[in-house]
């Protein structure tokens, strides 16, 4: 035997598929999630920073203490960087990870100082904060991205002439690019969303403490000048009372985003059919099958699907979980952490994946169009023609247009003489020409109409 | 028998419930939901007017059609505002009804032309965009109303020592009015989150047709004019590309603040226990047993807590429903007008009887102040002035104070003696005062630092 | 003009849509819910009648009492089905509204016995669970049917063969009937569950009263005696602590089906879009457009999958209703009613619905089989052919088949010629004959194969 | 200083936190989540040893080709026991690292052969059937454990009279005991329901290949054999058809009992407030604060809710996953692995941390006790033997009651004179004796009374 085989799963495509495709569809199969603290390493040492320098400000901490929690701040930011830094499991989160560190380096008598008038409460909050608001805005560029590729495919596509769709049944006509641009909107309105969340949850809670504050002098105000977050807590409590508004608020903005994304997947879906035979695939976001050979499958798409769902069920558990808190903290509101952090491992990779989809696809303009000549999509162009031509009520047009069905083929579609027989039978004094009709039967003409693009 | 029964469950109220609170708390047993496109009837009026306007001025109808059509809507408006207009049931919905309505009026040579250019999807969008927009500005009123009983509590309870708690437990102190000035806060976030809706989604979306427009040179910024909607659609398409988010924006929304409200809620379900005894809602807000006859219950809040789930769920069916739908309109999608409707209707009183229940109750003032002298409550403040104090690390103070619980007895409380016997085992050359001992565990002092009332 | 119009949304089809359908599709537009509790009228006097059985059994009542007490019961039953019985809405609900009837009707004295023992709370629960028995068995009727439906086409469909789809793309081949069949297994499946709710939690609550029993000596088993209850409670408390459990096994029942449901509405939706052309949904069971004369659209199908959406919702609100109560009946446990309630309301035609779409729709066979011949369909089964008759690895073969794919044409399909090419290049000393290669590649042989029909 | 710092969160614990507990409320700060896949090893193991007995019987391998795979499998399920076999994350998934790891040792002549028939379809679904099987056998375990702690309690504290709530107020009252043992009541339910899952869905899909079947003769119930799993799918479709709904109903049993937990749960922790101080949880379930030196947090029991909520968003997820899938599988329904392997990572621990907060809290017997003396607590029982002693209506024995708890106080509660004084005023010829009286007011009476412990 000499060939070797690489991939169970096939050997048949040109192009292999894309590194970040195949990550994207494999789920968690092979890869598990990290602890959620490790990936809050960076944020609480912004937030312990930024507390430190406020502990100063307010002289709770000397200058030279200052200047050492701040440099060693700086070496374990390093460190972390550089991989050094572990969290050591038997030391409870990252909060006592940090603090710890900072205690064996520093010694108590100083590393003791920095939790002063500090709680685990209003640690966890900023970290997550933090965090929320980078990721947030990771996802924005992702989909700008997106909608720049779906605006330039619409563009080249504008003239495409594509069915028009209700009910999964031809309807009347309208072009590919529009429909891409129609996906574009519902983008932009998601990211108009993503940036709602900065204004109404981006809350600094650095200085409440436990929600009920502490008796230090500590200035919530001056912490945010070294956070730099969108706004401030107004009263302490409100911290607790608020818990889980910004992560729901982002998973439900991300709920959104992942369903316009498995609309515009499952239209794909559909269009990628042997049977529509739209548009193809690419290889690179394709997959193919342990047993059948032949087989190239839009697991790329598929999987928005489910990423969609895993959002509404990340949504449903964060309000299901701060659904009736007594007042204060309470250890199960710790659990929005994992749910808002789990969300965004599932959607981080879904609009750069689409993007690569459209950007990739192959169209095949001819099948689309094909079918917009055929039977009676263009009925609703003919009797809206018909009744502007003549000032006919709509009704009585559509009256018309439906007797002329009747009478007609579905293979061969509207026939001008049978539509002008009818006319007759209505006892009107009109007569359709051949001209008009072609007119009110030309697709593309149609379809420019009805997007206002001629009037 | 001289005495007759009014009500089953009880007559032991000296004040009878707010008829409100009875509706609030009787839920659906005998008050059936109406028809959905009962609700919808002035919306179709006002969305067929605004059309009827857009026809005229683009030429499709003449100026006596409009004049004539126009009129009809006004005394529809009328008749059904004294009752007189009921919808068919035989007539599918209230499109067909009012379209019906004035092809029997007027004829359909006239009538049979204002549905010239419109679909049945661009009239239930708009209905529905016209009536979410009402409900939004209705209740927006409500929370600002409650906001305000709030703040008004508040400031009367600015003085009222609360233990803070967190995990049930006692973690500090607080007052009273601090806390209920945090729940206003929630609901001045949500209030934000009711406003951004209109910028978010009040999109018109008449003139989109089924969703691809119509030959017919109609104006959607025209037609707007007279709608007043913050804004246009910009792709026809996108109305069903984005089908169901301004519904399920909605319904976010009303999770949010019913969420707030059942965290109110809660909290003072359990300071009106018997054992809290923090608190005694009003008779008006209560309701009794049919076999208890001493039963007073909180049936005012405990059905926010049901409220609030059920907006979780109306929002689950939203986001399963919206879900990877083919492109254009498929009829599932109209699902998405009952679930707004039905969400509305649970939480349309829930911000008017909060305002009540909070003006209306009774405080305990004396029994909340009690507990914040006992036991260990102010051991967080006592550390902090410790550390203070003596410039002593916050992780330092804790091991003291951790000792002084271990050597003092939780019904007397903290000891001074205790405290500086514990000092001098850490070596440390330092003693408390009686002063500063008593400044450090006196609660409203405590209270007031901690909300930084004084520094 | 001479014709009239009947229905706006269309002339154009030859049989009207099913009353039922039309229904079906209609949603709550122009019919509201009624009140909960007009619907538990029936059981209301049903569980009253045991328990005033049961008082005279256990002497709380004398024989004339219980005479009286039981004609007019029988009476009011008569009032009821001759819709003579309103409730009265200003007698809170259906259990105030019977008891205060017999008050008015037998005086105080001997129906102001009637409560003896009894609360609100086990009257709530026992009518619930007597309503959601009697549900739940008229389900398991319309679900058999549906089943007998699908395995009377699944025969009639045996041998037409049908592309087999994995990704929406084509895999290998079955056929219609074993498709059909595959979703006959999936309701029988939910039927079990249907049935199993009775095992699990059809418990007779009468007798509990409150949750914790009353000081009469009431006998709950004699009780169910007259109830005919699979169980009776076995501790007062546990019809709060388990307070939801049957409504949300119900519901969760009814989603598990209607799940089913939705994906056979999908796949037959997909199946009858023009460009699959398998089937054809009949007239009886489509609608048609406002604008578009020519639509007909599987509404019927569609909202299937709304309906599947509105049970998850109506789940999800029971499951956040029943977290984390205090013992005891809280008022919101209440709202578990109307999420039971309207469940069944949208999900109670839909068996039916789906019965008729199968009996009534159209199959393409010769669409469906066409594409069976045509590419590299039968990959799967060449390969497995190759594989068995010349005791090659399955991977192997594997990678001859993916060889000979590349080397063919998409159009014209397997070509031996290649595939013995691919063959000698493997230096494997075998050769394909026609014959086998002929029998490897019969789409009816191969499925017949495949199902183990022929071994 | 002399003292060192162990845990950051305090010192004043006379017993550490158990390490499970201490697990169970840490949820996943520094605990990842390990990928799926392995998990999943030794069932992988396991199913791929059934299918190459089976591919023996039905002569697809030779005898000397069955040794080699059989000896080979069981090699490597040694490695993975001795944590010498890792999975490759270049391989995909679980099932591509298993054949590979044969097929390097066997080489392809002898390794390739074993997926002969086999898809990964089919290995994903039976892997993850024999794990669900194993751990739902394993909970089944834990849940009769925690039973039995319920009920060896209930029976010591089958006399500690307890308030009876409703709606959180004082309704009657009943014992600690019986409380706990309608709590087993709810737990002996879910049990019931985690048995059914067996009957229900333990169903094995090998064989099925790619849900088509395979042209290989290979006999379902004769690999079942080799599994020993409950029941064998009867149509190969059905596979896909049904792809979920194990995972389904299994999460949806996870979710009841998390519900039940949260509400037994929710019960202790109000009832171990300082304010109730019903019960003391162990220290060993407790945690304490970051800042406050004093605090013993109930998190063990507050977890309990997050995970309750936690499971409603992976059920949730599972059923929006799981709607209108086209026929056949789709790549997003992978994704029902990761939602039910999340669920049990959450729930795993939860039954036996409560019965360990269940064996270890104190139980303050007397201060429960003392609130069955107070107020009207016993209004119920006074009216019942009231009414039953006299024969009264219960409905004027009600009245009468109420008015007595007007010219009562509620400090001194029910006074005989008062009552005596009422009845008098409904000119009813009988008078209450002391003894009556005393009876009808002994809480350990009432109690055993409704319990029907004495009838």
């Amino acid at each position: 035997m000499k060939k070797t085989i690489n991939k169970l799963w096939g050997t048949a495509f040109k192009i292999q598929p894309k590194e970040q495709a195949v990550l994207f569809a494999a789920g968690r199969d092979l890869r598990g999630l990290p602890p959620a603290d490790e990936i809050l390493i960076p944020y609480e040492i912004k937030a312990s920073t930024a507390y430190a320098h406020a502990l100063y400000e307010q002289q709770i901490i000397t200058e030279s203490e200052h200047k050492k929690i701040i440099s060693s701040l700086k070496q374990l930011a390093q460190l972390h960087e550089q991989g050094k830094f572990k969290l050591d499991p038997t030391k409870e989160d990252v909060h006592s990870n940090v603090e710890s560190w900072l205690i064996k380096k520093l010694g108590i008598d100083i590393a003791g100082k920095i939790h002063s008038g500090r709680s685990r409460s209003d640690q966890v909050s900023v970290d997550l904060i933090l965090y929320m608001k980078d990721v947030n805005e990771v996802l924005q560029n992702e989909v700008e991205t997106l909608i720049k590729a779906l605006n330039s495919h619409a563009k080249k596509h504008a003239d495409t002439i594509l069915p028009a769709y209700t009910h999964h049944q031809h309807a009347t006509v309208t072009t590919f690019g529009n429909m891409l641009d129609s996906y574009a909107v519902a983008f932009k309105k998601d990211l108009q969303k993503l940036k709602s969340w900065h204004e109404l949850e981006e809350i600094s809670p650095l200085g409440s403490a436990a929600a009920y504050g502490s008796t230090y002098p500590i200035d919530k105000n001056n912490i945010n000048k070294h956070l730099g977050l969108n706004q401030v807590f107004s009263n302490e409590i409100q911290v607790m009372t608020c818990k889980g508004d910004a992560e729901t608020l982002m998973v439900f903005n991300l709920s959104m985003l992942m369903n316009h994304l498995s609309s515009l997947a499952q239209t794909l879906i559909i269009f990628s059919t042997k049977e529509f035979n739209f548009i193809q695939i690419s290889d690179e976001y394709s997959t193919g099958s342990s047993i059948m050979p032949q087989k190239k499958n839009p697991d790329s798409l598929e999987v928005m699907k489910a990423k969609a769902s895993m959002c509404h069920g990340y949504l449903m558990s964060l309000l299901s979980l701060t659904k009736a808190p007594f007042i204060g903290y309470n250890r199960d509101q710790q659990w929005t952490k994992y749910l808002v952090m789990d969300s965004i491992q599932e959607v981080a990779l879904a609009p750069k994946i689409m993007t690569g989809v459209i950007e990739t696809m192959t169209v095949n303009q001819k099948v689309m169009t094909d079918w917009t000549t055929k039977g009676f999509i263009l009925a609703q162009a003919l009797m809206e023609g018909l009744a502007m031509e003549f000032q006919l009520p709509m009704r009585l047009a559509k009256l018309i247009i439906e007797e002329t069905i009747k009478k007609c083929d579905e293979q061969t579609g509207f026939q001008l003489l049978q539509l002008n027989k009818v006319i007759r039978e209505y006892q009107l004094a009109i007569s359709v020409s051949q001209e008009q009709f072609d007119s009110w039967t030309n697709p593309l003409l149609v379809a420019q109409k009805q997007m206002k693009k001629i009037l």
